[in-house]
């Protein structure tokens, strides 16, 4: 199904950036956790626009509601539904894109697709879609603190176009990523971003970058062999995110320059527990996690929807020009941040319930 | 589930390096596509050990007997299983991997996970499960066939460590990729990654490297919104492949160097259909093809069974020192081609179906 | 997944007797659908509380509110979420039952399941949790519409009680069984349902019955063998409603005291098609529609809740008495038509859109 | 899918009537549960045709092979793949259902949906496809042995057409059903059984009948609300074997000519838990075990395939008569009670593991 993910802890989202509401339905999630909509909301206003100056500006509190599954503060094993009402919706704004293609934009494929779309805002293919996987996400948080306490999960960006960060996977904090706008623990290289991403907007253009998620205090024995390898689930994850066009894992791309006795993460035996000496595996091995860090990287492309004069087609194939007008982000990152930590999560919950049915132990 | 791949196309496999059998259910299968033993058997050729000097020589013929769901050379709609008897088989060449566990490989996570493992040979974890995934994509190849004729996907070895091919997405033919043991195109770099293979075996050592695939004549439409893109499908499937630790589609980790008006694919008319003049997207936008090449580039590490003694430690926590014996792959890009090609046709004829489910089309 | 159904027509409920709201989410709805509220708002109606004087009299409109999937009046091919807000919520007339178990209702197990349960008005246990189903059902009868021209589904009261209808499963139809509150096409015997229904409900008890439900224009070739029979998958889908305890289809339970020679329905030509002589099988064979007509009866048990002093136990465990307060249904019979329908409905439409997928023909 | 049955416990079967093989592929299996071919062995046997003389005298001993997923007794967590080959094929029997639809049975649909159908044996109509369920439900057993200690399925014949056997649910014994080939645990009704299945197979006719089943000893917290009800996922699993026609749990169809106060299961505390003092609800209330037994019933009808001649059409569209030849069951029931028992084992073992993903217990 096109809009639901997870086997055991499974989601399904609904909702266009200028439709009535955006939300999600939580299947699945296990009986007698705290949550309130202050848990959820947390995380939509770290992925809402307007939160800076280097985001979108539309104006949205994104603010969250409840609509089922959780009494007295706990959740019941039902059906949790959360909804955001949409409230800034400006679709004459986006008049051009009913009947040209945004370049890289998802207007033409939807329309091949479908023959329908609904142009306001990008519609489903609107970054708006992503609250639903947000407010998920935040409740599988809550359900992997009580599964394996002391879990966290931290992502940050590592790099915008050419500026590259220095981030230390074993110790970087989830404060350190929020003390700046761009959510980039690299607090130096923080600013040079945030200066570069203002140029870029003020030039009309957007550009990339990349995001590196770290885990740590994920159990051994968390994913599955074979197809639903637990990197082959956060890599579907995270590649599912408007703009994603890669993902690399421990040593990645880098690690095919190396040989075996080089990249190999030696076993020892350390504070009473097998641990590996060096960690290019990521934290995984045979899709199964070892209890090492997990780590790794999501490359962004640049937003497609720009301010710059751009050849397109339209609806009725003719060749045309198109210049966005709307409200946009330069650079998509600062926001995919707590996207990418969102789909991390629903991805380890989803094992983590998957793992207790077959195995019997968190 | 750990052994289910697809939705429309769902096939479900089975079997350990040296079990009685390896293999796969497909269920979903259009009826009345013509099938045969040697049309899977071509593909098995492709991927079996001992096919050249530069693999593991393990001597398996790997020849498959369909055991349902074909009638009078055509499948009927039921499910189709095929089944390979493994034959040689020598569990005492890893008799030191029952008590210890290989730097990288899945022996201790298994172990992590499940409380017990089959050590014979890597058991599940061993390439010789993909024997199972190669047998259906032969399947699926042929639905295809039908339902997109014309339709083209062409895998290779892109990079060996440094030694890096050039390639043209557009024009590459299966034809060059076979014409090679490493299954390169570029002739002169395929001679050298040969070479360089070599001499790492002789080295008692192994090397990674990186393949791309291409896909020509996929209609526009495939894919969905949201969860299931074609391209986190894409990913989702190939990083679920022994070895893999890197997925990047279309521009990947290089066009976050890009700016948005760099990126961009500009949609024009041309031979009476809309096209993009250039194609960073790598022929997917908003998770949905538009009809021009899909491409993508997969991280492949070294193999982790090597010859030369590792530190590890003991399935009762000592520290120990492991030297492998045993038939194994200096590196398994040459045979990984044909899995990466079969990922990809899984992933296809999945969404095809799916598409014609929802939109009726093809 | 507890509250998900359908394949390729999947939905999602959610939602509580006295939460926030209840409501639907369908995935995978073909697009360019004609829909709107009114559509959907008809079969809401038929089920609502309040419609006739013997139902249950809680006072709510149902007014349904689609949020999301449709544009200027046509489906998009994204998910459709629809949404009713309660509005008439007593939660104090529900206080007994916070630490009392109402005998044969779910108050026992879902607290022996989930150790929590929202007890107001019986929570995801209360019969409006169907009003998802029938909201999603009204969509997928507008895809029926278009898939299969001219189908039909027509559900009614077949007995109430030892009161039993007589009634033409090839004749009978939707405006007979409307014609009467109880929505019994046998306008006499309707007369006698309601006097009784009443007379019960006047001595503080509640009452069953049986619901048939005929379908005519199925095209052949719809449903799967083995697992995903379409008798099977019927029969979990009205199984599944509230208050249900059996199932059979064609000659039921009474076909097994007849003789294979009596039993099967002869095959021959009519009017230039393959059909049936007698339809024993109720018009499926294998697990297959054979586009003969497809009947079946539900029973459904005399409503839990009653207003007599009954024998229960409380949450601590403690033998006590139990005199049920609130609104409740005496008879679930008038209110489940169009619940049995909406599950026809559900079950064929998945199937439909099944067959297309694997088969490509409608 | 056609050929998959559950969702944590998931199987995957395969197999025509005189195809090569005929099995199943369980995956989601706990890990180190105790398993050999005997274990399957056992009920396969029970299963198997020519075992005694009111059954079919097709000769097969049906030997069963596991060949992946179990190592030194024990399952390893990975898919468990059995095969059964078979042997006494005569598809020459046959041939005239090659041209010709036998009333009742799914030849006529097979070829309506798929265009192609493998008429040797009824193909994957066969009873042979049942094989791969009763070899599943084996491991299940295994498993649900260790879930939960001490709980028993036993199911019955309990009425021939008209003769119907008296049972006590509560009581009646696994080995009082094997001690006679009707499998009826009723031994004075069992010998006029048999004596008229005898009488029914002269005549060249068929008979059916119905099938109890009672699980005792099921924890109360199985099962989940709303779509996949407990009981709703038994009807779906038994109705989806060949030739039955009806479902009824607890009171069943009778129970709808009770009213609320007689059919109500009042709670008590007995023995220290929550009990109740009657079981019409049959042991599921809202979806979930209450701990008391679970029993339902099956409707069979009697075997399509008669030895009498009947109308019929040909696959080119004449009327025609049809005499069929082959070996075949004039009574299913004797051999469907492993089958019943079978599918209620792998919907216990299916949602004890996704309770226990859920809910953290057994």
């Amino acid at each position: 199904m096109s809009s639901q993910f997870g086997q055991a802890f499974r989601i399904s989202t609904f909702g266009e950036s200028h439709g009535g509401a955006v939300g999600v339905i939580v299947d699945g999630c296990p009986p007698r956790i705290a949550l309130s909509e202050a848990d959820i909301q947390r995380d939509l206003d770290r992925r809402r626009p307007g939160q800076s100056e280097i985001v979108t500006p539309r104006d949205e509190a994104d603010a969250c509601k409840i609509l089922s599954g959780v009494f007295e503060g706990k959740t019941t094993g039902t059906p949790i539904a959360v909804v955001v009402f949409n409230k800034d919706a400006r679709p004459e704004a986006y008049r051009e894109m009913e009947t040209a293609f945004r370049p890289s934009h998802a207007d033409y494929t939807y329309q091949a697709k479908y023959g329908i779309r609904n142009w306001q805002g990008g519609g489903r293919a609107s970054a708006r879609e992503t609250i639903g996987r947000v407010a998920a996400a935040a409740i599988a948080k809550q359900v992997l603190a009580q599964l394996a306490p002391g879990i966290e999960i931290v992502a940050y960006v590592k790099s915008i176009h050419e500026l590259a960060a220095t981030v230390d996977v074993d110790a970087v904090k989830f404060e350190e990523v929020e003390a700046n706008i761009v959510r980039c623990p690299d607090a130096a290289m923080a600013e040079k971003m945030i200066s570069f991403i203002k140029e870029v907007r003020a030039a009309g253009d957007s550009v990339g970058g990349t995001i590196e998620c770290v885990v740590r205090g994920c159990p051994a024995g968390w994913g599955e062999p074979v197809f639903d390898k637990l990197e082959a689930d956060l890599a579907k994850g995270v590649l599912s995110l408007p703009a994603t066009k890669g993902f690399e894992i421990g040593s990645g791309f880098a690690g095919t320059r190396l040989r075996g006795s080089e990249h190999n993460d030696a076993f020892e035996m350390r504070e009473g527990r097998v641990r590996t000496r060096t960690n290019l595996s990521g934290g995984i091995q045979g899709g199964i996690s070892n209890g090492e860090p997990i780590f790794f990287r999501v490359a962004f492309k640049p937003t497609a929807t720009i301010f710059k004069e751009q050849d397109t087609v339209t609806t009725s194939g003719e060749d045309t020009k198109l210049q966005a007008r709307g409200r946009h982000d330069p650079c998509v990152l600062p926001r995919a941040v707590p996207m990418v930590e969102a789909m991390t999560a629903l991805v380890l919950c989803d094992h983590a319930l998957r793992h207790r049915a077959q195995c019997g132990r968190e």
